[in-house]
């Protein structure tokens, strides 16, 4: 089959790989339909070190069920599923506690020997990980439930993990897939005022289309005094940050109110960080936030997207077959393109 | 009156200065009945730079009051009240959203011109500040309802903040006056498992009167292994983390479960600290904490303690006169006394 790897930072090429084998009873084997470039994967597209046996990439997937192995019982060979960016078995401690990126038989596709930028992707633990898209549900749905399997339920995770509830003030910084997939997950959860800090135009519309009431184009001290201002120097109740930068960080602590909340879902580009007094500790802020726990959330997202509730899949601006994808890394790093499809 | 002043690291000295009087209309003046010595006193008892004017020192205090402004409705002349570390007005913004230490008017005892080791008290915001405690409690109670001016809430607020409950596994890092708080709010709010780490026997003793249910003694990698042990390798689903050093802190986040809470009410004496993948995001977890938010509590635990259902007076080892207060320091400093009482 063909696959995606990356050898090099921008180096990224489609390549004849072995089909994936089931090996243990509890896998499956899905023919992938619908794949995607994430903003995380232009991380190594910077900086991967030279890789000769090449970086499999990809964690975003739909696909039809090939096989299965003898332990699972809740997927069919046939079915369209969707699976999440890490895999579960969705019984495990952390799972009941909906901590599924931490199963103690989990893992994450990034970076795992099976990706999903290639025409056949192993499912681990695939009765806990994938979840069945009704038989007959219309093919124009598919981008939207495509994102079920991380960057709408990422945003949806950053909103959750920071409590923005009704009449919540919501900052989201960031305007990449995920901060406007956090801005529709405000709007979703009631949130009133939603102000959004970006600077791409064709993005922020977008934004303003998902439910963002403000705009925020400035950035650093200037950006926070915008947010100030508009929240008559008190601070939002809740800050999504969707970028993994230290100066979203700064913004992020800079504009959240008192006894208000941080949530990341960028992930940090960074190790340590300002919690002290002058930061968080002295407003008693909360930060939190971590790797979305996608299959937690996804069983009440999906009717919310096949029944018209939400459309988070009008973050894909473009689409290319798997052949082109080196393009598709190419206009989503030259932001070019916001996220694009890929068709295996 | 007579007063604490501090003019240097080690240097407590009773002095004479001027009564307090009043300023503001919402102003009023206390009679100091009972004071004590903070842990967070032995911060400047060991680091303050040589301060020729003297720096008042003192937050806890229990008082009558002798004179208000013309403004303050809530208190009379003769009434005895619980005066928290902070001034609020209790009405406005933050104060509504229970963030007291945030007040718009507010401020802290600890560092302003009128604190608490002294004979009497200037309290700012008075009928927002300051509880009145019945006509006719028992003075045996005293102690305790001087703990709900700092230590026991305190305790309580990193509770409340790490959403301690029934089922939580809890560890609380730090066996002094306000780790030990923890304990016993933990135990009112619930938890079953309450791990006290702490190495001071006879403190660790009174942290099992008040709920502990295992003591950990030791630090660092040790002790998060011996945490990770008794939760059969989980970790814990609530640290409380009442010391304030990076090395509680790096406890701290190697011991919490994916998806747990750590919450502080040690003033950090750090700045950065680790926030990145390998210590908090990569496993969900949260930090949160600050400044205890007594005022927003102390409705709440009064009945609980005039009616016996807590006493964390028990804190109290020692009781000296004001005039011996720079032993109280020196006691609480070399450990021989875990919190020392003052009778100005």
């Amino acid at each position: 089959m063909r696959a995606t790897l990356m050898y090099d930072a921008g180096d990224v090429r489609v390549e004849e790989v072995p089909d994936p084998v089931l090996k243990e009873p509890t896998d499956a084997i899905i023919r992938v339909t619908y794949a995607c470039v994430c903003g995380s994967d232009l991380h190594p597209y910077h900086d991967l070190q030279a890789t000769p046996e090449g970086r499999r990439m990809g964690h975003e997937a739909i696909g039809v069920v090939e096989q299965v192995g003898s332990d699972v019982a809740r997927l069919s060979v046939g079915d369209t599923v969707i699976v999440p960016f890490a895999w579960s078995d969705n019984t495990c401690t952390f799972c009941r506690d909906g901590i599924t990126t931490s199963c103690v038989h989990g893992g994450f596709f990034d970076g795992a020997p099976s990706a999903t930028q290639a025409e056949k992707l192993l499912v681990p633990q695939a009765d806990g990980t994938a979840v069945v898209i009704p038989e007959g549900t219309d093919e124009a749905l598919m981008p939207s439930l495509l994102t079920l399997s991380d960057v709408y339920l990422t945003g949806h995770h950053a909103a959750h993990q920071g409590r923005v509830e009704a009449g919540k003030t919501v900052a989201v910084i960031g305007d990449g897939a995920v901060g406007l997939s956090a801005v529709l997950a405000s709007k979703q959860l009631g949130a009133e005022t939603i102000i959004l800090m970006g600077r791409h135009e064709a993005r922020t519309d977008l934004g303003r289309e998902f439910g963002a009431t403000h705009i925020i184009t400035e950035r650093g001290e200037e950006g926070i005094d915008k947010v100030l201002e508009i929240t008559g120097g008190e601070g939002v109740h809740v800050v999504l940050e969707a970028v993994g930068h230290m100066l979203a960080y700064e913004q992020a602590y800079g504009i959240v109110r008192p006894g208000g909340v941080i949530s990341r879902v960028g992930v940090p580009q960074y190790q340590d960080a300002p919690v002290g007094f002058a930061s968080l500790f002295g407003k008693n802020a909360t930060l939190t936030g971590g790797p979305a726990t996608i299959r937690a959330y996804l069983e009440a997202a999906l009717p919310q997207v096949l029944d018209g509730v939400i459309a988070p899949g009008k973050v894909f601006d473009r689409e290319l077959p798997l052949a082109e994808i080196a393009e598709a890394y190419r206009l989503m790093d030259s932001r070019e393109a916001l996220k694009v499809l890929i068709r295996p």
